[in-house]
């Protein structure tokens, strides 16, 4: 299939200093749990990138010095001949397919604690770091010039490892934003006050840089805007209205390209999520930039259709586009527009799982679109590719046609298998999904479910058998060698949860006033005038909830245990714009709150803390509490072999909640790697993958050779 | 000098099944940041213990198979062979010094998501982890047959990495202690309901693991008791007086000893601070084990002082003093004991900041009292051992005797320097730990400087000069050649603050009504009756401020921006007992709430996720708000060349607060650090240590070796 030539322009060759990119697709700089720590996982993560056509492809933040260290969040790091050794890899892997590697030079400043290293920070004022235990130096003018060596130093590193685009980072909030914003900058020296004194600091480092190297392209990666309270720092940080001619006027003749972006350290305003923002939501901020600078301009947006990316350039808002999620979501995205593909794009939801790992700090990265991501060196997967299955002769039955078995059948169908069974109760396709996604604000975690079907649609080998509600005895005569039951889980009706441990008394969803998500959204079960939402569950459901009970017309009280909303809403950047939109609608939130009792219409709640008391009166109350697995046929089956073994039943599995309810990108793991493996010796326990950690017994001369470069840099 | 033979006792031989202890010390497991990832630290942290007279040494909890994962907290992992072989170097170290190496093996069960391996969970019954995302199977008997031999498999790779001692850990909240409690157990077969149902595993895997293995001391680490509500299970846990005699003799024929403590997953009541903990505060629980097995026990309780070992021991209390934080503050407080050197022992504080680093997820190990925990290997620095410095004939002055300046004067004095000056212009060693340590609850913490002065007072090469206030000139005529200048830090009289970053409206320390912690503690200014405490700080001023200013009588509201108290507390362990105390004292919290003014005696609050505005009324005001580094004369000296070469100062060095207000931990560790390294090219800068990773170039037959092993391993 050809493409449309108005998508050409996507295309074309860019020149960014001493460097050509060539086309418009640049993966911008984004974390994945790797670092220079696991260099295999971190070069084949971006080697598969470059293999599906993004023209540049950075790490993560790159991490100059040893007393920029964020442990237990994840960076790549260039401290040393090692990491150089380590990040050669990725920029091999990188080039090979025609790409540029970029690094994001990074400083803390004042932000990082240093756990690892334990080296107190330098900053440019002594103010606490807004997120940890750390405080910082106010530097000196030695200690300026002093760091800003540093970065040279590092820029000289990243070259020596290959890389080609050297970004400066100006982020959300390192050291040349500690100088850049009065919000750090409390200085009354010549790198304070003016914006021109706040800038000098970075105008500095870059020429610094520049005069050291002539070979990379180099460029920054900052917000045009830092936005308004109580989202940014308001009048204290960058306002691009009142700023940016300035600032890009004045570092631009000292760049070979801009990668913009909004927002701060609180960069859910930047990573935004679907629920909140739209696709290209930051072209109202970025969109001046092009008038004040004539270097080329990256933009980031969640840009996942090729409309909206083509719309982005043709206007002149920018020359690149730039992407973090959608590269993670379809590593192939480039590649699927060059060819037309435009159907195959396995398009970002936005859900933020990926941003939720690097927050959670230490884990690898997760997608809940690609369960691919992180594991093409780690388990060797690849986005597009998978092997012949050996025995493709078996006739494999997948009961349920939520994530979980979606994915498992589309697998076991593109490996070959000839005749894939996915039979669902329902008439559509999406499990769980279906209801969830018509929630407000859900709609584009509809798009797991599409894809999937968009792609079985395409496999001969596998047929969906809808509307079709299959009991033990169904499954043992229905003819299949194997059978994968991913039957999913539903909301407990009982208040059973983890914080207590029990169920809750007066919890029954037999009850008219006790509801379920699934009585509120697909029963459409009536709700009284004062509802309360017990969310004892550690996500979105919970608000969810609320919200939708308080837009039906309800007044609303939410409690839950954890600290505001559920705990893990503050791992994906959704919990300061959830509570937004609980509190726009009048939703009254007790957090830190135990639910005692439900009795009588009133909800007993306890607080975890001080251990007082309080009294909620409700018509109507929602348990957000726990899923329980429905796994009822699978613990039939599995354990009578017997009876498997006379209805020539080979194998039976249960994958995603029908085992262990969890998020979606778990579901979708669970029946990815069971089909990726499901020709091994036991495919219910899952092949060993290669961790990446020092052994006893590798060279000791690499440590050696480490630590005398870097006493050498510090004599000299 | 030779000890009192009373406490031979300690020094005798115990028989542990088919192994001797050499003596009664036992360091029970305890984790470091290590695991299986970082050997080369793993294994010389342990070994030095060894060396130091440690009997036994543990592990950390070291995971079985890949399904029990905990990042971003680190364990050790006995997965695969190459966990074998990184365990082994441990063992090795461990031996050679004649002591027995012991792996707590571990299965987190439904605790644990499984981050990086991304496997389901697996527990007794379905029921959401209490502490993240994870939800696990309610296991099938034949999936319990399936992980019971999975524990047998892991035992026998612990034997295979040379381990003496194989402990089944029960403990914390595990899969065994999800049988065995009713909070977690909720199974209608043979393994729930009675005590004997809810053993059934524990005991099928132990004996299991006895028939597999006959050459290893296999025993079990257990609370004896998880504790009254809110601290622990209540009913639904083990309650000692009712089931300890049961579980006790049921179990005891299947071990060769015990590690017995108390509590549950919340275990601030096991590893219990100083501040609100009494050493051996759980003899009352523990005690009665004696009665109910003839195996040996081993008891833990912040044991640092030989008395009160010796009594444990000769009580009948126990038969072994296990140590997880004593062990770490002392490497070698039983070798200590021996020689008779009581007043050598380097007494843990019961601070916890050891703990504190465990709970981050990921960072290495911290110990106030001891800086070269965790730097055994990766710095290469004794506990008990320094070189002698190249340039011994230099003269120095050390500026400030808290805890960053006595631990640099006492180590320069170790390293043989021959004229050490340590002045302070107080009359008494300490620096804020003087003032800090007379506030409720912190006596322990004085044993910093305790131990130092008693160091500082054996070493006639470091002269302490008292109650002498230098000024930048008298440093400059004091004709030393190299100056250190460790001059702490202040509290913020002005309300700057890390959240807000900027001073407070009505924040001025100068008025009457408005005091910083000093102005409380040190100058006794007067508390008006309504007393706020605005808490926008990390640790345990803030609510300690609210104590002690209720304790004097005062009506207090306390405020701050974290979720509950500092957020430190909570990494410490501390949070739930200091809310309890001033829940206790009827100290109003207000917690999430930034402090917008503080003018007119009233302080306006708005709430962080809500915008919800809140006023108090109050007579005094205690800002908690930041500290100042006191850093006024170096900046004067340090950058002004002429004027140091002129009085013959070659060098100035900033260490501590002063440098950058930290934790005792970092400022102690930053003197260290300056001392240790002092005569390098230019020791205000850190020399590199080793960092543990893969690097690219390292055999890649590790890796494969690996994996093949895992897989015959499942294939089987």
């Amino acid at each position: 299939m050809a493409r449309d030539p108005r998508f050409d322009v996507l295309f074309e060759e860019v020149q960014i200093g001493p460097k050509t990119l060539r086309n418009r697709f640049w993966q911008v700089p984004h974390c994945n749990g790797a670092g220079s720590e696991r260099p295999g996982m971190q070069a084949e993560f971006r080697g598969v990138k470059a293999e599906g056509g993004w023209a540049a492809v950075f790490t993560e933040i790159c991490l100059m010095t040893p007393d920029s260290d964020p442990l237990p969040w994840i960076g790549s790091r260039i401290w040393d001949n090692g990491d150089i050794r380590n990040l050669a890899l990725m920029c091999e892997k990188v080039q090979e397919h025609g790409s540029l590697a970029g690094a994001e030079l990074t400083h803390g400043g004042g932000l990082n604690h240093n756990a690892e290293t334990r080296l107190p920070a330098r900053g440019a004022s002594q103010i606490p770091s807004d997120i940890s235990a750390a405080s910082c130096r106010a530097m000196s003018k030695r200690e300026i010039r002093q760091i800003q060596g540093e970065h040279v130093d590092a820029a000289l590193r990243a070259r020596a490892a290959g890389f080609d685009l050297l970004t400066l980072f100006c982020g959300l909030a390192n050291i040349t934003n500690f100088f850049m914003y009065p919000f750090y900058n409390k200085r009354t020296d010549e790198y304070g006050g003016s914006l021109q004194n706040r800038l000098r600091f970075t105008k500095e480092v870059l020429e610094m840089m520049r005069e050291a190297i002539d070979d990379c392209a180099i460029g920054i990666r900052m917000p045009i805007d830092t936005l308004e309270e109580p989202y940014g720092y308001g009048e204290a940080g960058f306002v691009a209205d009142r700023d940016a001619p300035e600032y890009l006027e004045t570092l631009s003749p000292l760049v070979d390209y801009w990668d913009l972006n909004v927002g701060t350290l609180n960069w859910g305003e930047d990573a935004g999520s679907s629920r909140f923002f739209p696709s290209n939501h930051q072209a109202p901020y970025t969109r001046i930039a092009k008038q004040h600078t004539d270097k080329p301009c990256v933009n980031v947006g969640r840009f996942t259709e090729p409309e909206v990316m083509l719309e982005a350039i043709t206007s002149g808002q920018c020359d690149i586009i730039g992407a973090a999620r959608p590269s993670i979501s379809d590593p192939f995205l480039p590649k699927k527009i060059e060819e037309g593909r435009f159907d195959d794009i396995r398009e970002c939801i936005g859900c933020n799982v990926c941003v939720s790992r690097w927050e959670i700090g230490g884990p690898p990265i997760w997608c809940t679109q690609n369960p691919t991501s992180g594991e093409e060196y780690r388990r060797g997967w690849h986005p597009e590719y998978y092997t012949r299955a050996k025995n493709t002769e078996t006739a494999i039955l997948v009961v349920g046609a939520g994530p979980a078995g979606l994915e498992t059948a589309m697998v076991l169908g593109k490996r070959g298998y000839e005749a894939v069974h996915l039979v669902d109760d329902h008439k559509r396709m999406g499990g769980h999904l279906g209801w969830v996604s018509s929630m407000p604000g859900f709609a584009a975690w509809r798009r797991v479910v599409d894809w999937r079907e968009t792609q079985i649609d395409q496999l001969d080998n596998v047929q969906f058998v809808p509307s079709t509600r299959l009991t033990a005895d169904d499954i043992l005569d229905y003819g299949a060698e194997h059978v994968v039951l991913a039957t999913g889980s539903v909301w407990a009706g009982d208040g059973m949860n983890g914080p207590m441990h029990d169920v809750i008394p007066g919890a029954d969803a037999a009850l008219p006033h006790v509801l379920t998500p699934e009585q509120v959204v697909v029963d459409e079960k009536q709700l009284g005038q004062r509802v309360l939402v017990v969310d004892h569950d550690n996500y979105y459901m919970g608000s969810a909830m609320a919200q939708v009970a308080a837009e039906k017309g309800s007044d609303v009280t939410y409690v839950t245990h954890w600290d505001s909303l559920g705990e893990y809403l503050r791992f994906t950047l959704e919990e300061q714009r959830m509570w937004e939109k609980l509190t726009e609608l009048g939703v009254e939130v007790h957090s830190q709150h135990l639910t005692l009792s439900l009795e009588n219409n009133v909800g007993s709640l306890l607080h975890l803390w001080s251990g007082k008391e309080r009294s909620v009166e409700f018509d109507s109350v929602i348990l957000v509490t726990q899923r329980n697995s429905v796994c009822d046929i699978y613990d039939e089956l599995h354990d009578d072999g017997e009876r498997l073994a006379g209805a020539g039943i080979q194998s039976v599995h249960l994958v995603g909640d029908a085992h262990t309810p969890g998020m979606v990108a778990q579901s979708v793991f669970s029946g990815h790697r069971l089909a990726r493996e499901f020709d091994s010796a036991d495919p219910s326990v899952a092949l060993p993958f290669i961790r990446e950690r020092r052994l006893v017994g590798s060279t000791e001369d690499d440590f050696t050779l480490t630590s005398v470069s870097i006493s050498d840099k510090i004599a000299n």
